[in-house]
């Protein structure tokens, strides 16, 4: 049998630029899919792109609207190519009466890694083991936070929903669910695995949808698959909330500390 | 006589959803112009283009290759229009020996700005006013820090390069020069003045350059015209290098305490 990873990424390529996927029903978040695959999803395509120069650095993805279930074209395009970096423009298209309708739109960066100086400026926060922190499951109305394994280390989804919430941190460890050694899309995956902050910093659960996501990968497939099926130390913090708009920074580090991705996403709210 | 930043932002509709532009010495970087100044530029063509729905809130740009000097055509296509928000792709194009060379990708979305709850995150740094802070000219090789007017807090280029650094933090007051009212195509340009974070950490200067950026606006139009030609407090700083890449977070708050604008870069750096 094989994972709800593997088959939620699975994509068969059409030759040129396209290749076709299909929505998976074990990642469905409480609108169409969880935003997570959906970058996994892009990973995927230009890591398996016969043309793809090094790997992802890179991506940037727009949800202007929910995914319908069932299968879609994804296209990857390289527009330019670079001795060491490689741009890309992305779409997804689905079928909708008659026409294709363009149902997320990606740019990104793939390159080669090379051995260079290096420095950290973002170390990992010092906080319990896994083993110590308790399981949680974010909430039990979408199906997507079951594929993950989560320990809280702080800022759950408030109990009480009075509009008094204080901070907008949440730091947690996460691991696939059953676990899989760590690569690329499974990297982007993880990278959108946070509630929306202003359900926390406000204790308020107002609708609210990702409406476009920034990751950078900081590790290559060598470093990653070093992780094997360990937990990572997943942080993230809004900045600022205001006229409908609020925006969320997120870091992923290894167990050992080392940081593996760090993104930036803006978040549509109501009210 | 016109201010400098309104003739590198002056762009002709064509029709359709093409722009016409040329590029500005008054911009020049070491090679090719200012990225700050290109990203204005796709703030600029968004606002222009008649079918856009609300203003800039997310913009990414990627950065392919420097910009030859000379005339460029912008394409801005509304790709998705929802009720509040739009979705947005962007490329610039250069002839070069009889063909066009794709020299800029992005995507954007605007959004109608709404009156929402509201909270802020990251409150400014408390340092000292803008007249109490030396003036500094970043360095005295290109021509774009000119435009601006700049007090440093912390973190200028180290004097002394001697690969000891310690940390990647820079805070400085900036407004344009000569003094200009603010708006969005202004305020994307700064969330570029930043110089590449390696220099400070690692107090060496190796070549470095913008791969892709993201910007979110947390202020519209009406907000940023209230500010007139204030200072705005900047700050960057890095998150990670490792293998030729670093990231670098910046935020851009009102003299009065607003966050503007945050941030996001990927950076390349030799060596």
């Amino acid at each position: 049998m094989s994972h709800p990873f593997d088959d939620a990424v699975r994509l068969a390529w059409q030759g040129g630029h396209a290749f076709a996927g299909h929505t998976h029903p074990a990642w469905a978040n409480m609108v169409g899919p969880y935003g997570g695959i959906t970058a996994a999803v892009a990973v995927q395509a230009l890591m398996q792109h016969p043309e793809c120069l090094g790997e992802p650095l890179a991506l940037t993805i727009n949800y202007p609207v929910a995914l319908s279930t069932g299968p879609f074209e994804l296209r990857a395009v390289p527009v330019r190519t670079n001795r060491s970096t490689q741009h890309w423009t992305l779409e997804l298209l689905q079928q909708s009466q008659g026409q294709a309708q363009v149902m997320m739109t990606a740019t990104a960066v793939t390159a080669l890694r090379r051995d260079t100086w290096r420095a950290n400026d973002l170390p990992m926060p010092a906080v319990q083991p896994p083993e110590e922190a308790a399981p949680i499951v974010l909430f039990d109305t979408v199906e997507w936070v079951r594929r993950y394994d989560m320990r809280l280390v702080q800022g759950a989804i408030p109990e009480v929903l009075d509009d008094r919430g204080e901070d907008s941190l949440t730091q947690l460890w996460l691991r696939d669910q059953p676990a899989r050694p760590l690569d690329l899309p499974a990297l982007a995956a993880m990278a959108d695995a946070f509630y929306p902050r202003v359900w926390l910093r406000r204790a308020r659960l107002v609708p609210a949808g990702t409406v476009s996501l920034t990751i950078y990968f900081h590790a290559g497939s060598q470093e990653l698959a070093e992780q094997g099926s360990q937990y990572l130390l997943g942080q993230a913090r809004a900045q600022d909330f205001r006229h409908g708009f609020f925006d969320q920074t997120a870091q992923l580090w290894s167990r050992s500390g080392l940081l593996l991705a760090t993104a930036h996403q803006i978040v549509y709210y109501k009210e």
